[in-house]
C-alpha cells in the first residue's frame, strides 16, 4: 500500500508517518520508485503500536525507540528482554534522600523480604518504588504499611495472569510484543479500573450509611 | 519563616516557588514589608503536594490548580469532591470511534454489569478504559477478557483498602487530601509494585523450568 493508504488504515497522518521514518520507528517502505514506498501489514501493526506506546503509555519518541530495539534484539534472553524492556516503560523518578527516602527504603526493601520476591537489588523499579514511598512518607508519616501490603498482593495476582497472558504471544517476538503491549496499556487499564472501583465502593458505603 | 527558609525546607528552588505563587498554587505568605512575605507550615505542606502532583503524578501546573480548587470548594460533598478529583487526576485519553472502539465500550459495560458496580454512566474513567482496551483489541484481539477479570478483582480489594486509607484523614479536609495523594502517589507505587512483581513471577517460573 502507498502512505496514504498506511495513514487511512492507522488513522496517523502522512506527515507524522514521515516523522516516524526518519525517527526510526518505522522500518522503511519497499521503494518503487526514487519518491515512492510500498508498505505492508508489518508497517499497520507497528504504527498502531508505536502510537499504543505514546498515546496511552504517555512514551517520549526516544524512549519508544528505545524499546523497539529491545524488541528487536534477538540476543537477549526472553528474561532480560523482560527487564530492559520494563526499564524504559518505567516512571523516571529519580533516587533521592533525607530521613524520608531513607524510611521509605527501609519500608521497601521490608517488603520485598516479607513477600519473598525474586527481585534483584538496586532493580530500577524498587527506586521508583521508594521514591513514591518517600513521598507518602513525606506527606502522611508512616501510616501506610497495611496499604502496602494490600497492594503489593493484588500485584502478585495482577503478574500472574500478566505472565500468562504474555506466554500465550505467538513465539519469542509475539511474547515480547505482548509484553510491551501488557505492560503500558495494562497500566493504564489498572489506573482506570482502580477509580473505577473507587466511585463504586464510595457509593456502596454512602448507600449503607 | 521567609521564602529562603521554604526553599530549604522543601527543596523547591525560590524561582519555582515564586512562580507558584503567580500561578496561585500556593497562598500569598504574610506581608512584612512591601517586598517581603512570612510563610508558615502550611506553606511547607501545600508545596510539598504540589511536588507530589507535578513529580510523581505528572500533572500539569493547570492540573494541579483544577484539583487545589476543588480540594478548596467546600460546599460540595465529599463523594462530589471525590468524582471530581478523580477527573481531573485521570488519563487524558479521548472518545474514539470504529469498530474496536465500539467492541470495547460493550467489554467495558459487560465488565461494570458483571461486577455489579455503581459507576455514573459517562463517567470519564469509564471513558479512559475503553479508550485503552480499544487499542488493547486493536493490536491483541479479544483476548483480554479473563486478564481484564482478574484486573478488576484486584482493582476491588486496592479500593477497599484506598477508602479506608482516605476515611483515617482528619476531617473533610484531611481526607480529600489523602484521597489526592493516595490516588496520585498510589497509582505511581501499584505500577512500580507490578513491574517487581512481573520480575519475581519471571524469575520463579524460570527457576521451576
Amino acid at each position: 500500500m502507498r502512505v496514504a493508504e498506511l495513514s487511512k488504515r492507522t488513522g496517523v497522518a502522512v506527515p507524522t508517518i514521515k516523522y516516524y521514518l526518519r525517527e526510526g520507528l518505522l522500518p522503511p517502505g519497499e521503494l518503487t520508485s526514487p519518491n515512492q514506498a510500498r508498505y505492508g501489514d508489518e508497517h499497520v501493526r507497528r504504527l498502531k503500536l508505536v502510537r499504543a506506546l505514546i498515546d496511552v503509555g504517555g512514551l517520549s519518541i526516544a524512549a519508544v525507540r528505545d524499546v523497539l530495539e529491545t524488541m528487536a534484539d534477538s540476543d537477549e534472553s526472553m528474561y532480560e528482554v523482560l527487564g530492559t524492556v520494563q526499564r524504559n516503560l518505567g516512571a523516571d523518578l529519580s533516587a533521592g534522600d533525607g530521613e524520608a527516602y531513607e524510611k521509605a527504603s527501609r519500608i521497601a526493601y521490608e517488603l520485598i523480604e516479607r513477600r519473598e520476591w525474586q527481585v534483584k537489588t538496586g532493580a530500577p523499579q524498587l527506586e521508583v518504588l521508594t521514591a513514591a514511598l518517600a513521598t507518602l512518607v513525606e506527606l502522611q508519616g508512616e501510616d501506610l504499611l497495611e496499604l502496602l501490603d494490600a497492594y503489593a498482593e493484588a500485584s502478585e495476582r495482577i503478574a500472574e495472569v500478566d505472565i500468562d497472558y504474555t506466554r500465550r504471544g505467538d513465539g519469542r517476538a509475539g511474547a515480547v510484543e505482548r509484553m510491551v503491549i501488557g505492560t503500558v496499556v495494562g497500566d493504564a487499564i489498572l489506573s482506570a479500573l482502580r477509580r473505577l472501583a473507587h466511585e463504586n465502593e464510595a457509593a456502596r458505603r454512602l448507600r449503607s450509611g
